[in-house]
């Protein structure tokens, strides 16, 4: 559990994508996002107030998340300074890139001596079970799509914010590294050993209220032949109650496999409810995520139209049109 | 890659249950099964000569492989003066045992004492790539199953055995830890990051000779929760022109899940083909596998013949009544 809130740590970064972690936090913990931290040069902006190590930490600041990524995804030399000032004025250091802040000699040292964790949510910290397939109380709703990095993040966020502003009872639930640092919660699922993948799920939802919602980010799709492994643990160790399909309508091959052409809508729910009712023969599914960032105002609500009077499902993309339509379905089950 | 051939290490076993490792590298590979070393009170026997260190040494022996188990999985104290002996004679030392002969401080510091290596298959030593789900050439069969410890290990051997005998090419492609320790090679699948699942298994069955097959052990079954991720990376990271359909029929659960049924063979064979179908649009199911051990013979011929009028496919017990009708339809592929 990474302490919140945050200074978000901006760095050099060449453009606002590169900050994208940052702007997750900032869009869906705006709470934990008190101030942002950039160095000489830096061309992304969260819009937060510009802090000093010393301001933040009068703000209440206990964690600097590392919120930018460099080409390759490693931590920067020209960070350096900054994060072992930051650990020797008492924050913490949290990351999600792929080499870790653990495994850098002058950070580790540091810490140490300061007493401060480094947060690498890119690997996990606990041992977790083999699953045991037991029914857990409380409701369950997984994110699944036609294809990797397909927006199944953004919908379980959508749903979650849309259930908190009802009033309802609801936890995100990250499966992967920017949706950890998001929440300050979660299994880096892609990094978990083979045999403990689904009861990594079955650890990160455990039982709880009979009217509580899980609202778990999805990985990968049965359909991507390099992790529909890590999606079918999902569904299985995850147990959902509730499928919502996600979908880009643009893309024309399965991300990162040329050869690959994307499944059908209702291939992914028929494939995914199939496997799902293994673990809770009640599992339905209950609407669609369209991504339509690449489509107009008119072309994205004619697209959701055309798959909701095909599936039967109630269609929309919670970014743009919100989640109302998905939360009254969830409610519905 | 473990180098051949063999002394077993029978050790102290209480029964000749515990030495299965030994009796599977004893009856699949037994040219590698040189001798046998067997302490005070040990209940198994391998029919194999009792040898001390220095004959099997002398007959040619590369490797002492732990070919017992004992209560918990672990290496035992009582026999690591004969482990520490071997190594000091210059045997390389392998096991599949839950703790890791690695981490045992005593064995670690003999063996970088003499320059011998300690095979811990159960944790992989290779850095597997990210599936690329690139079409290889030659030809593969993946044991698929209804359960968990089904006989998916052994129906891919017997296949192998039969294509051997017949002149044909082939080659056993262990995922798991008795399979490699038979064969000297493979791919702990069980422990693999759950990101590099399918592509080990890549890595394991690559491009080759048009009439080459690797037959392929399966693990898990889709149909068991804690397990299916794995199965699914197999089958996709596999890339199978053909399945095998294992069976045990008189299970009453799953394997560990008191509250699951187990699902029909058909269940099974429509949702891997459909999944399998994914990475090889060609893949076919050729015929059943079904463990009899608990049945009589003729309880046995029925059962098959059985599955074989509802299915349409060869069905037997290869163990029992030989995989020839296996091979035969995989030459029809």
């Amino acid at each position: 559990m990474i302490e919140t809130p945050y200074l978000l740590f901006l760095g050099d970064a060449p453009d606002a994508l590169a900050a994208k972690v940052a702007q997750g936090i900032k869009d869906w913990r705006p709470e934990f996002a008190v101030g942002q931290f950039r160095m000489e040069g830096c061309k992304a902006d969260m819009g937060l107030p510009d802090m000093t190590l010393a301001e933040a930490k009068a703000a209440g600041c206990k964690t600097l998340v590392i919120g930018v990524a460099n080409r390759g995804g490693v931590i920067s030399q020209a960070w350096k300074k900054v994060l072992i000032s930051a650990l020797e004025e008492g924050f913490d250091l949290a990351s999600g890139l792929h080499n870790l802040l653990r495994d850098e000699e002058d950070l580790a040292a540091v810490a140490r001596a300061t007493g401060r964790t480094l947060h690498d949510v890119r690997v996990p910290t606990v041992d977790y079970p083999i699953a045991n397939g037991r029914k857990r109380t409380g409701k369950r709703m997984l994110a699944v799509g036609t294809d990797c990095s397909i927006g199944k993040m953004y919908t379980a966020l959508c749903v979650d914010r849309e259930m908190r502003e009802r009033g309802l009872k609801s936890s995100f639930r990250a499966t992967g590294q920017t949706g950890i640092l998001i929440t300050g919660d979660g299994v880096p699922l892609d990094a978990v050993i083979a045999d403990f993948m689904a009861g990594s799920i079955e650890h990160l939802t455990p039982d709880n209220d009979a009217d509580h919602w899980d609202l778990i980010e999805g990985q990968g799709s049965l359909f991507h032949v390099s992790y529909s492994g890590v999606t079918l643990a999902l569904i299985h160790g995850g147990q959902p109650d509730a499928l919502v399909i996600c979908h880009e309508p643009t893309r024309s091959h399965m991300r990162g496999l040329p050869d690959y052409k994307l499944p059908s809508i209702e291939q992914v729910r028929d494939a995914a409810l199939a496997m799902a009712r293994v673990a809770n023969p009640a599992c339905v599914a209950v609407g669609c995520s369209i991504n339509t960032q690449a489509l107009s105002d008119e072309e994205a609500l004619a697209y959701c139209a055309e798959v909701e009077a095909r599936t039967g499902l109630p269609t929309v993309d919670p970014f743009r049109h919100g989640a109302g339509r998905l939360v009254d379905a969830l409610m519905a089950v």
